[in-house]
């Protein structure tokens, strides 16, 4: 019986997961012998599927199969790093589909109409340097030269991590794509949410990756003895954060396409005995439209105000990280619904992604994969082999589709 | 111009403060060098005032004044100890006051009916050592011998403690009182609340002490990524227990005579970018009268069910600690109102005191001194010197009112 392109994927994403630190999970992080060993495994792959390998200055394993014409490329790619203990497709499943693509129309005598590259980014969680996206950001020329002197916990900085896995770092900056040589970037990845579980599909093309705002709120009340204060005159400050927690859910439910957390919180003086003086938590907006979450800001800001000014308590908020929305490219966005049939639900990406850093060199566009209950991040990731098939052949015929 | 009984106070109140670990504020442990020198302090004071003075075996120290007649004793005190860095008055007071009563008594030639002895309380507020009250409970045969090897975080037992103080444990179940031998105990202490300077007055005469229960509540949701997880999918930890905390404060405040306080409370994975999938929180309930405090947990425990079913949350609550309420003799109380003034008005105590171990042992009361916003345990409590003035004169008629 032959194996199926999804079977095909699953056996290389399970073989891929093996490149991990011990578990549970995976645990493979840039520039380490995980590292390594899971590139020496994407290169066989890649290099069975035809493809011509190298590994860029930034650490990127590029795979490229010449098309039947000169022409501009088609770029694939997605992460090959995990979080510590993450799971089997987050990132890596973008950089072994495409592969897989590749390599059943190679099989099958099927050259792409224009080159197509495959690309496996070096780092694009974050977690052992401060910093993400290093080499999309390359591509794209947007490479930060300082972020080379950031250390991971250990003390080494990326400069010499990277040096120590043989690259050249002052390479970098001649990596940028001059954008009339691509045609665009499409990442595959798993949704990372319930959307598409619950609407019962396997594929979803995503819209705009969102933009994210976020804040940290200090509430300053009156501490003061729980036992001999009465209610009427308190001050209490986690009872006000507590009206804001409502508040934020609230506006977020009515508010179609945003999101809205009260993440973390903490309490002073935080003891049994003592009513809170002063709360501080943080508060994140998403949106895959800026003006909507710019608005939604806006209207929580004000709210908070009236809360805390209705129960006499200071409030100051400091926006502490903003990232605008990347809205998908329309004309790529529809080449990659055809491909993936006109049945798949449309969805914003909650998440950032690799795609976010290349829509600032050419048009972008992404394919959610349905993953179970929508857990990432987490040894639980887990994704049907018949999705994995129909990801497959959507990539087959995205590649064979005019540009 | 002739010093009065309020000034005399404050400056005896001002040279108590000054023994004591450097500042700011007093700290003054049991069992120190501390305690030590305010005891020689308290002594002198006592001996002024007529009184024969013993260190008893739970480091109590007893000022004696005999009466006219032989009969049951008056017991007058507080304790001598401070939180770390805490204020002038808080404990001390009650020491403080009633030796100025009897020094005036005395100078003026009035001496009290009945014998009336002064408690100095080595330990109330239990900073150093995890127990409290042990002075007082000695007298009403509570001491539990098991607390002499509880430890202070130096490694030194209570027992070794008070062995190096000179004292001798052994000897400590020896001092339980009978209770034919005393009238009652009368402490008085500063309101540690906003109650009589809100009600414009310098004193107020105790109901009871409220009955305390605590309880752990746990929240169990779901962690989710807050960008990739709709509103409408979300089992927020935080927003179910920030309703918890609106509903416990609302019911506190429709309900007379009860405090209600949610002060910890910690969230999981509390971060940003995540949808909290746990909360932990401390219910604390306070109410002079057990009935009404048990009424209200178990309507709070209801309206938590209510809201963990609705968000489809996990609740689980446990109670870490009960305490009962402890209502003043109404026979002293009246007695204690009559030297007060009518118009002093009526208050339950909040926050437990000595007096709550000493109606173990005979009929309690307690007197409260107005003190500047309520605040204590902390370098800031402030007590006007004219309403210090009027509770010594209370006290005067107290000892010299009849039995």
């Amino acid at each position: 019986m032959p194996v199926s392109h999804g079977e095909r994927a699953a056996a290389m994403l399970a073989e891929a997961a093996r490149h991990s630190e011990p578990g549970p999970g995976v645990t493979r992080l840039p520039f380490t012998p995980a590292h390594r060993s899971v590139l020496e495994c994407l290169t066989g792959w890649m290099e069975a599927a035809g493809l011509s390998v190298h590994l860029d200055a930034a650490g990127t394993l590029v795979g490229r199969a010449e098309g039947r014409a000169e022409g501009p490329t088609l770029l694939l790619g997605s992460h090959q790093d995990s979080v510590p203990h993450g799971g089997a497709y987050d990132g890596i499943l973008g950089v072994v589909l495409p592969i897989v693509a590749l390599a059943a129309l190679s099989h099958a005598g099927r050259q792409p109409p224009l080159p197509v590259e495959v690309l496996a980014f070096a780092d694009e969680e974050g977690v052992r340097f401060p910093t993400a996206l290093m080499g999309s950001r390359a591509l794209a020329g947007q490479f930060d030269r300082s972020a080379l002197d950031l250390r991971d916990t250990d003390g080494e900085t990326l400069g010499e991590a990277m040096r120590r896995f043989g690259l050249e770092p002052a390479a970098i900056a001649g990596l940028a794509r001059r954008p009339d040589t691509v045609q665009g970037y499409v990442e595959v990845h798993i949704e990372q949410g319930p959307v598409l579980q619950a609407a019962d599909e396997p594929l979803g093309v995503v819209t705009a990756i969102c933009g994210i705002e976020r804040h940290r709120v200090e509430w300053r009340g009156r501490a003061a003895h729980a036992g001999t204060t009465p209610m009427a005159q308190r001050r209490d400050a986690l009872a006000g954060a507590a009206e804001a927690v409502l508040a934020v859910e609230q506006l977020a439910r009515d508010t179609p396409d945003l999101m809205a957390t009260v993440g973390a919180l903490q309490v002073e003086p935080g003891v049994v005995n003592a009513v809170p003086g002063a709360v501080s938590f943080t508060l994140e907006l998403r949106s895959p439209e800026d003006q909507r979450r710019a608005e939604a800001a806006q209207r929580i800001k004000q709210r908070l105000q009236t809360i805390a000014c209705g129960r006499r308590l200071e409030i100051r908020s400091e926006r502490t990280y903003q990232q605008r929305a990347q809205p998908c490219d329309p004309a790529l966005m529809e080449r990659l619904q055809a491909a993936a049939g006109q049945e798949a639900p449309r969805l914003p990406s909650g998440a950032t992604h690799d795609a976010s850093a290349m829509a600032d060199l050419c048009p972008m566009a992404m394919l959610f994969v349905r993953c179970r209950d929508g857990i990432s991040h987490h040894p639980d990731e887990a994704v049907l082999t018949d999705d994995l098939d129909r990801a497959v052949q959507t990539l087959m015929r995205l590649i064979e589709s005019p540009c």
